[in-house]
């Protein structure tokens, strides 16, 4: 059974997967497989990942077989074990078992990689595969929060090569994700004024770190950009879960992500970013004080040891510069 | 002036170095320069950083001239303007002026990259400038904290091949920091007991984590190792600024930590670490509840979106298992 330890000083939690301890070491870590014919995310190589819990398929495929758009299997080797029945948690211990739902969204049959390499209906199959299981866990589980997130490039931590993104489901919310609600429900309070919607206008009347914009989505380089040409995803809209998003406007946030990917991508010197969506845990009710929203964060530098050491960043590239180049692609 | 701006909901802390912002984006990455020929720390290129601050000489050489044994320059892209006096800060808005101290340890005159292949008494003469500065900047400036770290290999965020470390000076104590010292000054007055001598003693007494030990100094993979094979060294002595450590036991130091990186390299797949060392914030008096300590972080995995969106790490080398490695090396 995987572990989530805590530090009892630092208060840093992980995730340990204790059972993959016998593997090697060597296989700790693995370069981008940039090659088709072994990859087990690739059409017709089904049998190498384990079977299927949701697809958007053609009527007359079979399930675990060739004929689908977007696939989900559970992660092979995950960081969680799955568990529909949530134990009773001590969480005065430094050690919970580790439990919840790790799987993978196989984006597409294609062995392509981004999402500048998809259609716009592709990317909206995506991100209504992203709905389907936030709804599920929530309805079915008694997890407390899940994480949709895509890494794209070996500097970003992607250890396969085809489009994929994965969905994290813990039997806790996460720490600093609870200290966002709480700064966020405070505002809320004191002002009656969600605070992203605040964001929103803050950054459209400022206009300088406002990246592009739509009738229905807003993106920005965040005021406090962790690292260079960050970008921020908002719904106009007050909206606190991304699984109640209607079809029409995801299917316009497909097409409006595909447009910053390719700006990014003409932009970034090196190809490679971190993308995840937070929408509200499944421990909270509808919330006006929390607004879902989607973070890129392009990984042009690596994290070193000041970063470990004081939990700060560094970014070179200040949101206002970065904004401005990718706005004027 | 570069910035340190702070998000008001997540909280999250970052330099900003406005003044790079006109710098081509492409040299925001940078791979390592394994070439000694225009390696700006070698022995006789002097001129290519600005001028030394602190050195370790032989006493007939000239200052930025050959002949030194470890030399301490201002970095040439700071994250922070380096000022002496300490401008009033409101520590209520969410951008402060980034000040502080920002400097490179170049730790031999020869083209090498790691510990393993400095001797045990270079790097003593590494640690002895560490404590130089650190003292220098405690007694010469009104900085609250600085950290002392060192990146090896690309994926670790090295940007120069050469053996060098950095000292990052703050007008600030990171909330990171300040959170661990306020979970241990609680413990301190629960129990008048140091959290860090507890743990020197439960690692000793479970055995199972250990990787080395020394009538001086102990090294263990934390209980909740962030990533695989961290190793974290303490003085058995508790002692809570390491500018103040003798000379004896720093050159003991020395030879442990250069054993413990013999080991680590024979173990890892890719020889890339971040290293730090976390001492007394300038702010604290001497401390009962602090002991300094160094922490070791090998990067054999980068971490990904998950880890950004949840604070989370994933790690998937339990602690007991690296440490069993490591110690039958």
């Amino acid at each position: 059974m995987p572990e989530i330890r805590t530090d009892p000083l630092t208060g840093h939690r992980v995730l340990i997967s204790a059972e993959r301890a016998n593997r090697p070491m060597a296989t700790a870590a693995s370069s981008c497989d940039t090659s088709d014919a072994a990859c087990p995310f690739c059409e017709g190589n089904e049998q190498e990942t384990p079977g299927e819990v949701f697809a958007i398929r053609n009527p007359e495929s079979t399930i675990d077989r060739p004929g689908w758009k977007v696939r989900v299997v559970p992660n092979k080797f995950p960081a969680v074990s799955t568990v529909h029945e949530l134990l009773a948690l001590d969480l005065t211990t430094l050690c919970l078992p580790g439990i919840g739902a790790h799987e993978v969204i196989i984006e597409t049959p294609r062995h392509v990689a981004g999402w500048t390499e998809l259609s716009v209906a592709e990317i909206d199959d995506v991100l209504s595969a992203y709905q389907a299981r936030l709804e599920y866990w929530r309805r079915e589980s008694n997890l407390k929060y899940a994480i949709v997130f895509k890494n794209l490039g070996y500097e970003a931590g992607a250890s396969q090569f085809h489009a994929h993104s994965q969905l994290l489901g813990l039997p806790i919310v996460p720490e600093q994700v609870a200290h966002e609600h709480r700064a966020a429900e405070k505002f809320w309070k004191q002002s009656k004024r969600c605070p992203y919607c605040d964001q929103i206008a803050q950054e459209q009347a400022q206009r300088d770190r406002i990246v592009a914009e739509s009738d229905e989505f807003v993106a920005f380089c965040p005021f406090a950009s962790r690292l260079a040409c960050q970008i921020r995803v908002l719904p106009r809209q007050h909206a606190s879960r991304f699984g109640l998003l209607p079809a029409q406007p995801r299917r316009a946030l497909a097409g409006f992500l595909q447009e910053l990917f390719i700006r990014l991508e003409r932009v970034l010197v090196i190809p490679a970013y971190n993308f995840w969506l937070q929408t509200l845990p499944f421990s909270s009710l509808d919330a006006n004080h929390f607004h879902w929203h989607i973070e890129i964060l392009p990984r042009q530098s690596n994290i070193a040891g000041f970063e470990w050491g004081t939990g700060y960043t560094i970014n070179q590239i200040p949101p206002e510069y970065a904004a401005q180049r990718l706005r004027n692609i």
